[in-house]
């Protein structure tokens, strides 16, 4: 095979590993952890699913690949919880550092591509990464919530702290902010979130 | 929440349990077997990257929203090996029953649109599902391959098999054809499968 398709076999059996990075969240039934993998899978079909609630119009694709390659630097650079104020410090260094590696695995067209992708993702100051981070917020929140908030429980995880995580969803979907307010109370109510 | 959004957050609850469908397929590095959910989730990256391979044009939207959502009747009806001849006798009515408990979640409109795009993904007849058809070839060969060929091992499974299986690849991209065939024949060479 020629050298542009075999740097994308060699990138495509990397990211394999992805399987293997795991999150704080919990599967739905009181479940394992949930891997990257699964999560930017999860995230991606909401995405299709709920699109009609974008507060701009998105371009779906866009959406769905910057969703499913959004956590694909924590190969090298782990899982940083979202409550985790020691690891959120170091967290840019050690994803760039793995953006730089992973794809630079990629063809240099598809290199810069997914860079920018991944950029414009973290940025999130266009409608298509807005709408990706109100997924990325929305998913775990429902996983979380049928469990009876065990991942906030665990990590003695404040209604204040959710709050300050969900603010981004806002900017995606102002009809996801609201309903992820209502499960957030929902919760406070039934002793699952300190309010 | 209006009925709507609550069928549609349901419907996103539910499919959660497609991370605890086991396939036959091994992650790379001897890892453990693979899921659902995350073999969606590389199918659709792969889509993406090696969309330039596909015979004929492409929705790219269409092709991931399909790949990420082909095996979600596999929730009831479980994973049917590729090379089980008994249990490929009983897919279709296990599949069906499933098809319809699980789209039955969402709203009426998006039950009509991801049934037609399951049932388009089946029916192997549009350029956007012979594409996802190679990816779901091509996903489990390059993991297998990498692994020496443990699950054919495993399984007993002969070069003839594979290539009845990957004859579908051609139909989707006559170039990663030729690529699967370059890594079926390397495989036979090394003896990880019989000729």
């Amino acid at each position: 095979m020629d050298d542009r398709m075999k740097k994308q076999l060699d990138f495509a059996l990397e990211i394999d590993r992805e399987k293997n990075v795991f999150r704080q969240t919990h599967l739905s039934g009181h479940g394992r952890r949930e891997n990257d993998a699964e999560h930017a899978w999860h995230m991606a079909v909401m995405a299709y699913l709920l699109r009609e609630y974008a507060n701009e119009n998105v371009d779906i694709a866009k959406v769905m690949i910057m969703s499913l390659i959004h956590d694909i630097v924590e190969i090298d650079a782990g899982d940083t919880y979202a409550y985790d104020a020691e690891g959120l410090k170091t967290q840019k260094a050690r994803e760039d550092a793995a953006k730089e590696r992973i794809f630079s695995l990629l063809p240099e067209d598809q290199r810069r591509e997914m860079t920018a992708l991944f950029d414009e993702f973290e940025t999130c100051r266009t409608p298509e990464s807005r709408f990706a981070h109100a997924m990325d917020n929305l998913q775990p929140l429902i996983l979380n919530s049928s469990n009876g908030g065990g991942d906030w429980k665990e990590h003695g995880v404040s209604a204040e702290q959710v709050y300050a995580r969900q603010s981004k969803t806002r900017l995606g979907s102002e009809k996801l902010f609201e309903v992820s307010d209502e499960i957030i109370r929902e919760n406070i109510r039934k002793g699952n979130l300190p309010a």
